[in-house]
């Protein structure tokens, strides 16, 4: 990991990571750069909370059947952004498609979580492990370059970015060794502090995995990538630092940090580190070697942004300091409209004035602190976006 | 609330707090004074991972059967001390109890969480609410009056010192306005982002209720009371002050700080206040008017102690500061005895060396940072008990 606070690096003095861009402020705000307002999008924005999505997944049959059909996955990424003015694309996959990837058979039941058909829970499980062929996740570099494809206007510009993701290397882990999502994590931390080897091997494989299948959704065409590290905070202190985030830091150190494009130029493409109930660990994630820190609902923004958002630096220079990406609660969304309003200022307040110079400085994208719930009135979204963007110029004004 | 670094209060020239008991180190560590162990108890200890325990849960039918009968509460209370050289022994009863006295009828089928026959969900119910007669409580202050019996010695010493307890003012309004556990939350926050008014009547009632349940159970013999917010960290920062932080000072604020006992000493209560998932609000909690906090396994003891753990204070001077209570993982007992040790050694080592002057100063209960789990292995409780005792005497010598 790098020293949290290393010195600034001068910028070269093109940066075509904006070009060819309608709507270039979610990159600008990943880069600490100023945008015009405070640009958002929405984990799992596109779910089951749309009647369209619903749709879709019907025609599909299934989850798997909706993320494994390149089509399907792009109607479906696409459907949030023609309903809402949202800053940024996330392609529409899951989290753990690499531990299906190593033969463990990802499956979801009707109205429940991720399932696993063999859980990895001994010694001869772990040693069948390894870093899966990509080619068995071609289904989501496919789903990648089309989604890429549908957000390309005539005019050859995107619409917006487009985010690949992956689950964390301890994320992996723990529905690895649990089959499934649980309450208490007996079993996965039963192998943790009874067979630390084995969980150190289980983790190295996953973050190797983990790095080459970002890359690959690189290649494909992501324009920022995030790690969701959604299981990070159920961890002891001391054991978090072990077990999640210095595998975090071991995917980081071999992606890729620019993408060169058709027309031969570098393009920067940001990492987000996501780790719910992280906010105690902030400073040390300070050190990670990515763009954006992620925050669920309990951290204060003002707090995160003192501690870890940087300060200003000249224009051509890439000062330290993450872009902090969060973090309203997503149980705000059952509230009328006008306290969706009142509790957006609050959060957009929180992180205080927006940073409006010509070089780089702290930066802020609007989410929820979690993913959308599947009984979120759709136009309660509605309100929460005009929210975001009213309020966020309003700031700026 | 008062100022979290108030100034030093003189103590009354003699206490009689540790009167009458055969090991006052609980009760010493509370009230940031030197002991020579480490005093430890373990939330849930009189619980499903002892078959002597669910033995006369059978007996009693029911776990509602079991805490409202004062003999078998008194039973299964004194069963995980009959074990282990335990510091301190906690009431066999349920944070909910409180809800259920107004009326909500709690109960717990087999395998799962509580649950209410009547869930608060909208006015009229809200409207219905108000402080519970305490003589339906009396079950409680019965049992707490049945274990002091018990725990008295021929030569009227108390073993160990009891604790009384009850669920916060926010936890109790979740399960009342969810009727049962809940992953997200969804219905008790629509209520508080939809109807702040409703919410705060409810917490308002519960604070008052909580606080003369407390009460009552200090007059029947209880010799430390413990405040659970088990739920306070699911609350967005913000959310959190105003909706959990804010009743429980209000508790505080109403309960005894002492107790005449029947010589006509004044003896201190010390007050305890847990909130999981709390850590990031813990420079906030310091400013509670109590005792210790309970800290879960995410906190880093020794930076915990610095934020909120005070200094040291000349005999006979209290100075302000928070003991502090926990936190290793409760996972860690699946793990064999050897690598228990490890992991106790661990935490006590983050606290750091332990405070042995003649005055007050920082202390640490060690607990765990949740309820045990049912399925530990009774023997691996053993192993820790010995390892805190062992270790932590190790630190002083």
């Amino acid at each position: 990991m790098n020293a949290p606070h290393s010195t600034p690096g001068v910028l070269a003095a093109t940066d075509a990571t904006f070009n060819n861009h309608l709507n270039p402020s979610f990159l600008q705000a990943c880069l600490r750069q100023a945008t015009d307002h405070t640009p958002m999008w929405l984990m799992r924005q596109a779910g089951r909370y749309l009647p369209e999505y619903c749709a879709t997944r019907a025609k599909a049959g299934s989850f798997m059947g909706l993320a494994t059909n390149r089509d399907f996955a792009t109607e479906v990424t696409l459907q949030p952004l023609d309903r809402y003015p949202l800053d940024a694309a996330i392609l529409f996959s899951d989290i753990l498609t690499v531990p299906d990837a190593m033969g463990l058979g990802l499956s979801f039941a009707q109205g429940e979580g991720p399932r696993f058909a063999s859980a990895v829970r001994d010694e001869a499980a772990v040693a069948k492990l390894a870093v899966p062929d990509m080619a068995k996740l071609q289904y989501v570099f496919d789903a990648v370059s089309s989604i890429r494809k549908a957000l390309t206007q005539t005019d050859g510009r995107s619409r917006v970015p487009l985010i690949g993701f992956s689950g964390s290397p301890w994320t992996l882990a723990c529905y690895m060794v649990e089959g499934a999502g649980s309450d208490d994590y007996r079993l996965v931390k039963t192998m943790l502090y009874s067979r630390p080897d084995l969980m150190h091997r289980i983790l190295a494989i996953n973050a190797d995995s983990v790095a080459a299948y970002l890359n690959a959704q690189i290649d494909a065409g992501a324009q920022a990538v995030m790690i969701f590290d959604s299981w990070g905070g159920v961890l002891a202190d001391g054991a978090f630092q072990q077990f999640s985030l210095a595998y975090t830091a071991r995917v980081l150190a071999q992606l890729k940090k620019t993408h060169t494009d058709a027309a031969g130029n570098s393009i920067r493409i940001p990492r987000i580190v996501f780790t719910k109930g992280g906010g105690l660990w902030l400073q040390e994630m300070a050190a990670l070697d990515c763009e954006v820190l992620g925050l669920d609902w309990t951290v204060n923004l003002g707090k995160a942004r003192a501690l870890v958002g940087g300060s200003e630096y000249a224009s051509g220079v890439s000062g330290p300091g993450k872009a902090l990406q969060g973090n309203i609660d997503p149980n705000v969304l059952f509230a009328p409209p006008a306290q969706i309003a009142t509790e957006v200022a609050r959060v957009l307040d929180s992180f205080g004035k927006p940073y409006q110079g010509a070089g780089t400085g702290p930066t802020h994208i609007f989410n929820l602190g979690h993913g959308i719930s599947q009984y979120t009135p759709p136009e309660h979204v509605a309100a929460l976006v005009e929210a975001v963007h009213q309020h966020s110029r309003a700031l700026r004004a």
